[in-house]
């Protein structure tokens, strides 16, 4: 039997207690509210997935990430001895583990369109909060099980979603008092740039280059693009362009300029501008930016990029997205356009509370404790129960008749605001002795007076 | 690579698409308020745990439904070759897979509270709503991936936890307008019967054949208790226990007679006593019986057994719990009390399918969807649903420019209940005209009349 002292859980996961499962889900329940007030809806995958869905799709490295679940009963029974002998590990599992826990949202979400392709109306505008599963090597911030929050229109190539997405960030953030700055660039751009610089070949290249330059400067990122080859032309050609002065408007017409010979580029353009158009007349608070430098993710996105930080605590991108032409097209649904953005749960709750802004009472806490004086006393609390809860305030009776000090003592380690007094005296009197935990002060009140003092101090 | 004809998830798994999800949504939500009203704090584990935590909790056939996951990298390399040539996938398994997915809340709960036994401050009361995973043959209305809603309240043995639970069931099932009956059991009453009638050794045999007794009735049940070698006696005195009649109080002044000679039986009377006389001065509407023949479960519990069913559709147990006097002793931390209820999700959902109970809209459904006349009328739109959303209501334009018949159909599907159109001569005129899909009549109202006019028709 294992022993209270050697309990563990596996490494890299993670068991959320009262109090920060009350916090995620005030970071959860205000991403969902938001997603749902602009339309976009719920949906839930299982966390297993055939490992024929998950392999291939996150390329050789992310293959070797996903965790295998072992068939049922007996699973070795369909490997030949031969490969037994071998004990080749990943030839086994092949054989041995048919399903996988999901590595992400965005291959089961393809997954699952594809699937009910016939049963959908697009635009599809969905969102997921689920947890997925790396195997990873576990460190700080990096976790083996984590939530992700994926939100995604799928099914229309109008520009108005980008603009609804940086909505709905501006909105989370806002509700959130995380101040933040949201960076915007187009795969279309850079691939735009990188054929004017005559390397259009070597966008990748390019792209990861530049995605630096906030980070190490231009001149490591020069270095950097000539250690790989890029020519000393390309890079002379590039400086410039990195460096554009003015504001978003003025920036894409030097760009129009520039990238005239590129048709991609130009699209890219006419696409930022039609977005920053939307934009300028918008009520936003988020810091917005046009920044070529952001590169993120390039195999993948085809239009808009988008890459959200907190302004006032360092701790890399909090949420990121963007435009991609061909999602499903890894399950033999080519041409359907999508575009979405995936919030940093962790990232968030770690901004919130090194900011100290979660708020200090959450909705759903315990406002009051009736104090546990025997049978008669708590149906007389029970009846004043009732009231408050019917009126929406979570409160309780300590279940058991014990020494004064230790219900106090579960009060105060509850950050319980108040606890409510009512023994045989009171019960008499119609009466209950109001402490207040913060303060000391004690009160004296009508049973039916509680409810209207609570209203009127949600503190 | 996987074509879209051949996509599938693995047996016993589901996906839940919106209108699943907003229901589910809305049980979980009804729920989950119920729980922090009265107090119960949030608490998520991991989806897996060591298979040294799981495995032996669940008996034999549990242990052979856990789904175990594969330890990453070489994991072949810690088996001997002459294991691996015997092939015996039981014992290998033990080698390859460190980890499983947790198979139900119970367990996963009692090592949170051993391993944090020094931080928690009992009473710890918590709720926990998480998917489990069995590896069950999947049939009609079972699942390999299903959810779990478990409240319970752990180092207390006040008996106002049982009543405080079966107040939660009451209000969970009152809110979402579900007639139901609690049958409420107990087991030192049981006990105290098979020590009685002279069996106290076959309490499992006597307690597994009455609850049968509503099944197949009585003739039957004695059949079975004589062919499981319960002497024709016992059967005898056992007979008028089973056919009490009178209410609650009566039965229970009865028992008290019958029991005289059991120290254990008689503490059980006691404790419904207790929470009887708790329950008749309360405004519960659930029916409530004593109900000896209930004895699910009895490994396991120690005290009140509590079973939920709908009395308006017939689908089993709805919701069921009990006392457990010794939950964390399977870690090494024995003597905690502890009582809990599970409330079955998926069955909640039949039933509200079948009486047609959900709400036919729910909150965080879309009211409004504005048709999408090009980018002036977009951001003419925007300022509408601005405000629109600021008071609460989803909403959201078209992203498309594309033909009206297409949007029109769109907002069908989404069962949308209003279309605004403001095309430019509306927009000139700054108003919109508002079609309501239902009754299919259109109206004119300037742009700041829509919130109003939406507060007045929440349908």
């Amino acid at each position: 039997m294992i022993m209270a002292s050697n309990l563990t859980i596996p490494k890299g996961t993670r068991d959320f207690g009262p109090v920060e499962m009350t916090r995620r889900n005030y970071i959860f329940d205000t991403v969902r509210k938001v997603f749902r007030l602009y339309g976009y809806l719920p949906l839930e995958t299982p966390a297993m997935e055939n490992l024929t869905t998950l392999l291939g799709k996150y390329g050789e490295e992310g293959d070797k990430l996903l965790f295998r679940v072992l068939n049922s009963g007996d699973y070795l029974s369909s490997v030949p001895q031969s490969d037994l002998l071998k004990a080749d590990s990943q030839r086994i599992a092949g054989k041995i583990a048919e399903k996988g826990l999901k590595y992400d949202l965005t291959v089961p979400f393809a997954r699952y369109v594809v699937q009910n392709r016939n049963n959908i109306t697009f635009p599809f505008k969905r969102f997921q909060i689920q947890p997925v599963w790396r195997a990873d090597k576990p460190q700080k911030g990096r976790y083996r099980e984590f939530y992700q929050c994926d939100v995604d229109v799928i099914g229309s190539d109008s520009l108005y979603n980008e603009y609804e997405l940086v909505q709905i960030i501006d909105e989370v953030f806002s509700r959130l008092n995380i101040r933040n700055t949201i960076r915007i660039s187009n795969r279309k751009i850079l691939i735009g740039i990188a054929e004017i610089i005559g390397e259009g070949d070597r966008i990748t290249d390019v792209s990861t280059g530049i995605d630096k330059l906030e980070k190490i400067g231009i001149v490591k990122v020069n270095e950097e693009l000539s250690s790989k080859g890029i020519s000393p032309v390309a890079i002379r050609n590039l400086h410039p362009i990195l460096l554009l002065k003015g504001d978003t408007f003025g920036k894409l017409q030097q760009l129009e300029t520039i990238l005239a010979g590129s048709e991609t580029g130009l699209r890219g353009i006419a696409e930022m501008r039609t977005l920053f158009n939307y934009l300028k007349n918008d009520t936003i608070e988020s810091d917005i930016q046009l920044d070529l430098t952001l590169a993120r993710g390039l195999e993948y996105y085809t239009g808009a990029i988008i890459e959200v930080k907190s302004l006032d605590y360092e701790i890399g991108s909090i949420c990121g997205g963007g435009r991609y032409d061909d999602l499903t097209g890894i399950f033999g649904l080519p041409g359907v356009s999508g575009v979405g953005v995936s919030f940093g749960a962790d990232r968030i709750y770690d901004v919130l509370k090194q900011l100290d802004l979660f708020p200090d009472r959450i909705n759903s806490d315990v406002m009051v404790m009736f104090v546990n004086f025997g049978e008669a006393e708590a149906r007389f609390a029970d009846n004043i129960l009732k009231q408050l809860r019917k009126a929406g305030f979570s409160s309780e009776l300590y279940p058991d008749n014990v020494k004064m000090k230790r219900q106090m003592s579960y009060a105060n380690s509850q950050n319980i605001p108040y606890v409510a007094l009512a023994g045989e005296d009171e019960m008499q009197r119609g009466i209950i002795t109001l402490k207040d935990m913060k303060s000391g002060n004690q009160m004296q009140m009508k049973s039916e007076e509680l409810l209207s003092f609570l209203d009127s101090h949600p503190d």
